[in-house]
């Protein structure tokens, strides 16, 4: 059975002046793996509403579940609560619930819950919370979008929450060999073992290492064996 | 004036497992800022034909410039040219240019141009070569598309030789002040500042260093005198 399919939509301007190298995908894409939910297309799109109302629509009709990163602060350029209402045709406002969690949080270091805070209790009205241990302030759930923070600690501690709570399908099995040879030396060989094998992944990662020419074969399915044979099949052309 | 507007489509599995941390992003979004381009839109896609056609053709619509990045080797996970050959309803095969390239390259250091290899000359029949001084298998230029290739040191020689040729506006100037308080307390002023000047992208970044919040105000704008002043302001404000 195929594994069910997700998709990332990493919201913020700071990833595409180059000014902030994006990490959130990257961790999710490892833990999706070994979760076995198939992570199948990411976007990176900038501080603009109808972008962003656009492109959640988009992936939440074409795959299982969707995560977002970034755009839930307090400041005037976090608008992604109000992007999902719109794009859900929710409606929005501070939640009693949500205003709770950030008193209590706010309370206990003895800091004024002002409007800008309040703000960070503004969520879509049919949404689930997802619990922040960081700093308090809450992602949510709506529909299949997970909503989720763009600060590193925060988005893995969320992430870690909300993994459990997903049926993911088997788990990939990743082998790599490594080949000091060119990749137009492997590449007919490797194509007729990945002609061979339809249910695996192979591909090929070409790298330079030493001065040396070389590519890492990695092979990818659901089950053991048949990747171990694989490997063992390409090894046995290319030591 | 407005910039001109660029997307980026990274294609290949590896990103989407999670195996590689993706670079190249990062790299051309530093490099067309600096340009005067506006990077507007990533997506991350695998190596599966109909996605990475769907995805070149919304983006070649929407944006006056794509770039992407893998999928160009010689490997038969390398689809990227004949994707773009259908995206864009040209004929592709391996082209005389792209040939005499690459037995040039093979002829030096004694290597056969094998029918993997060959595999690489495969161009859309109305594009334009783009030069590889690093491995020789050129990447090319489709409509309002560069295809470059994802190995690192190639994406980036590509990227060098392409840009001097695009027409880029006013590069932006980017300006940070680093503010010890809360976001929350940060956001009324902050929130101000940016309705008194739309012209200007303000943004705010917290981090948690050595135990204290705080956030980085990003300040950008093609105007130099204006972000000073928008700076001053913030900086009156929270020294």
């Amino acid at each position: 059975m195929a594994n069910p399919t997700a998709a990332m939509l990493v919201i913020g301007d700071e990833i595409l002046s180059g000014r902030t190298r994006d990490a959130n995908m990257h961790h999710l894409a490892g833990e999706l793996t070994e979760a076995g939910i198939d992570l199948t297309e990411v976007r990176i799109v900038g501080d603009v509403p109808a972008v962003i109302v656009d492109a959640v629509r988009a992936l939440a009709g074409r795959y299982d579940t969707v995560f977002t990163s970034g755009g839930i602060g307090p400041t005037h350029d976090d608008i992604t609560a109000d992007c999902m209402a719109e794009a859900f045709g929710q409606a929005i406002d501070v939640r009693d619930d949500a205003r709770a969690l950030l008193q209590a949080h706010y309370d206990k270091s003895g800091v004024e819950l002002n409007a800008a805070r309040l703000r960070m209790a503004r969520i879509p009205a049919d949404a689930t919370l997802i619990e922040n241990p960081v700093s308090a302030a809450p992602g949510f759930v709506v529909e299949n979008v997970y909503v989720m923070a763009g600060v590193p600690s925060v988005f893995q501690a969320m992430v870690a929450s909300v993994l459990p709570t997903l049926t993911g399908g088997a788990p990939l099995i990743s082998k790599t060999h490594a080949i000091f040879r060119g990749e137009g030396d492997i590449a007919g060989p490797l194509g007729e073992l990945a002609q061979a094998n339809p249910d695996l992944s192979i591909g090929s990662y070409p790298f330079q290492r030493d001065g040396r020419y070389g590519a890492n074969i990695v092979i990818r399915g659901q089950d053991a064996a048949t990747v171990d044979a694989a490997i063992a099949k390409i090894a046995a052309v290319f030591p």
